[in-house]
């Protein structure tokens, strides 16, 4: 059972949900879910509408051509995703291999729509983990003086394989600002700690300094702003003193894998809109 | 900034949103809120509107009939609820007194939306509390032999204080079921396990018998059928073998506290539907 | 670093903490961890000790009967395991791939401290699953007519693999008395639910019935009672009116992945003693 | 059933254990609990041990002489603690109510072994609810020109209330240097944020404008350097971006309470020693 979703944001008005619902209504859909959210500091509206695929009634372009015409009377920003169109990920790695094995894994079994057409590293240790799961598997290494040449290259493998999303899954090297702005709101990072608590490198190192009771971990798109993106998803769970920096990396495993693939999961879904450096996420479950 | 809650459920159809929506809309209001939920296996249709009390330019009548008009022509189920009518909640006590001084707290500290005009004890203990914040404390014994009369009673004091909500904040004493069909869908009752599990009497000491490593509480509206009533809430909280049936009462306290009053504040929100002994949670942060 | 771990169960006595202590530091070693528990209720004693192995300066049969004869005076039970021996586990299987996936990636990335030199299916879906990673697969079909051939079967590769723990990875297929009984304390299945509410079959259908508002997975020893074992390890996730029960299937697959990787990690380390259908769990972080 | 409780740090050294425990079974004790931590990173070792006081068949002063003298040899640090001996606890509150509430409950209701003889806020808001429990309550607000006065009033007073343990229960009034040095490890604060994150000022407000999707609170012992002092325990709970930062406030205030009383409830059960800025807890649950 297909779906189209919308996303739209505007500003704050009296019949939004009326008008905006009753367009779609005199579309022939059935809308099957309708998430809205006012935000009362910023004045602003948001909205995510589920309608049914088989209620198309006309081509997909002139249902976006009525909605455009509709919407620029009210304007609003707006976005429209079709489930058939699956989206294609790129996972970028290092050398750790838990989000990786755990992304693949979803995807396998699922939980996550879309395909993985290739992984690239800036070390070689994980190809065989894309190996396992026939995925093409690029090398990438970088260093200061080849950085914007193997950022051209990676670029130009992700337009070759359609990529419409970028994972960083524990990939231990930043991106150049201008690598960041071709992917705006299509690049999501793991950070291995509760932001803004340690920010930036060897956050468990630095959690066991400061004698944490719990450790975290921060799924956020990535911005040229290191580590200060809109913040999709945080988790965490207890360490006590018994635990070295090396059992936080341990422990701190599955909280990085449980917040990224949820992240993952919201993002692929059309749940997340990003409005002034946060996000409102429309969850499943409500 | 009042508000008006409407509550309405009915069979699933097409265009509800947007026919609901648009009745509110040229009415004038403003809606604040609107959640739906559709049950797929039943094909029922549930929804909570949360409109802005100040836009109400008619009288509250000639909204509710001209609503119930519409309504009809849709056969749905509803209710209203207004903001500045403050609910009216009793509280039934034993001897324990962590529930009475949680509810009693957080209707002093401006978190529940209702008064407590009064509390019913099955033994003497507990008036102090309630002296303590001057609410009467009535005492009312239960024997085999008193039980109806007893009961009767209360139901009077009930009627007298225009009770709207029942809390039995871990009253140890099992009401008819002439009582209970008296307040359908009003009577909140915390149980101390994670329901269905150890249903009935004596949970903690269980628990410890089976071994269990995790202790939970239940809030659920009270049916004529024990501890089976529609869950509202559940929640659980870790323990381990040195943990005595002594210390996973204690540790359960915080847990029945928590489950309880998000229970009773869903409650008074009005964000809770029933329908065939399961619960629609409209909660607020979605 | 290797270390020897020391499991001691006895009645209740004083001085029992000294006079074990002072055993090991009079035979040289080191002690680093010592972990007790008084069962107040039952009058027991329970103990492990880690030692550095690296303090042996005897033979280890030596230790053993030096040990032996120490503890008859105190008529303690006891087993003695060594870091060097690496357990072998046999992961039994169905369909789903989720718990088996988990439980050889943990092993792959270090966390267990075992092999896994084969894996048995009823069915043969996941055979793919044990060929990605090089682990022998065997397919044994259940039926009643074969069910005793097919569990000898299953017992002579167990015993030709020298498997030491097996893990039922969502095996949904009932063991007999008999096969249990030759594992005693060395079988840990994992329940899809919050034991012990939803013993037996379909417990995400029935937990979707009864509305509850959490899911749950537990971890316990198999024993010849069904789901009625020791429990090592339960944990719970938040579901939501919205969940049908396939979605609860969704949800619990990570409840389920947690704890049996959790139990299965505290059985390796030796953390785990097993008294009168409880378990006694030494944990590392305190 | 009372008990005493011994407390001890040392560098770490082979037959600590052996020889610590052999020491209190030569007195004739039977040794409750015992709990040791080995910081192998610093190669310190701590620990706590818990006695039956019926075991005691000497003076106090004699068993801390002879205590003394034997922890010479070994140069251990230690602290020793009866719990016939009630500790008197001061709480410092400004203007809500919610943490001053939850300890004084929980004093009453027995999960807390210690006196509240006195309350002292900054502001007179608080003096209603000290009244409902007749505890004594003393105001001392605080100016820039007064501050120094008004500490040394406070110390007068805890001087002559023998109060041993200072809970800074919202108290948003930073003390000097030299009023902390004369209660050291003897006073928990409560921080309604998930430190390092937010230090400092208006976390919640923070935390919204960050976009968190968790909020926490951490109960540290106050040191010179504000909000850096070491960590006793620290929790979370989620939010979503429907929260304003007034919601935030709200939905920490349970997290505050549970931090907070865990925090004070360690404390007086002698489950703590701090050492390097982080603190080692004896939990009662392993």
């Amino acid at each position: 059972m297909g779906c189209i979703v919308f996303l739209i944001q505007c500003d704050d008005n009296k019949g939004l949900l009326s008008n905006i619902t009753s367009f779609f209504y005199n579309c022939g859909f059935n809308i099957l879910h309708c998430h809205q959210h006012s935000d009362v500091v910023r004045k602003k509206y948001f909205m995510r509408i589920e309608l049914s695929l088989k209620d198309l009634n006309t081509s997909r372009k002139q249902l976006e051509n009525s909605f455009g015409e509709f919407s620029s009377k009210l304007s609003l920003e707006w976005s429209v995703h079709y489930s058939d169109h699956i989206p294609r990920m790129a996972v970028f790695v290092s050398k750790t291999s838990h989000c990786l094995y755990d992304l693949i894994l979803r995807q396998k079994e699922g939980e996550f729509n879309c395909e993985i057409p290739l992984v690239i590293g800036n070390h070689p240790d994980l190809e065989y983990v894309a190996e396992q799961f026939k995925i093409p598997f690029y090398c990438l290494p970088v260093s200061k003086e080849n950085k914007a040449e193997q950022e051209k290259e990676a670029l130009a493998l992700l337009k070759k394989h359609h990529v419409g999303l970028i994972v960083l899954a524990r990939y231990m090297q930043i991106l150049s600002r201008g690598f960041i702005e071709e992917y705006p709101g299509k690049i999501i990072n793991i950070h291995h700690a509760f932001l803004p608590a340690f920010e930036g490198g060897n956050p468990y190192g630095r959690a066991y300094e400061r004698g944490v009771k719990m450790i975290g971990a921060t799924a956020h798109y990535a911005t040229a702003d290191l580590d200060r993106g809109p913040i999709i998803e945080q988790d965490v769970d207890r360490v006590t003193h018994e635990d070295t920096s090396e059992d936080l990396k341990l422990i701190g495993r599955d909280v990085e894998r449980k917040v990224l693939s949820k992240a993952v999961r919201l993002h692929l879904e059309h749940r997340i809109i990003i409005s002034s450096n946060r996000t409102i996420i429309f969850s499943a479950g409500a």
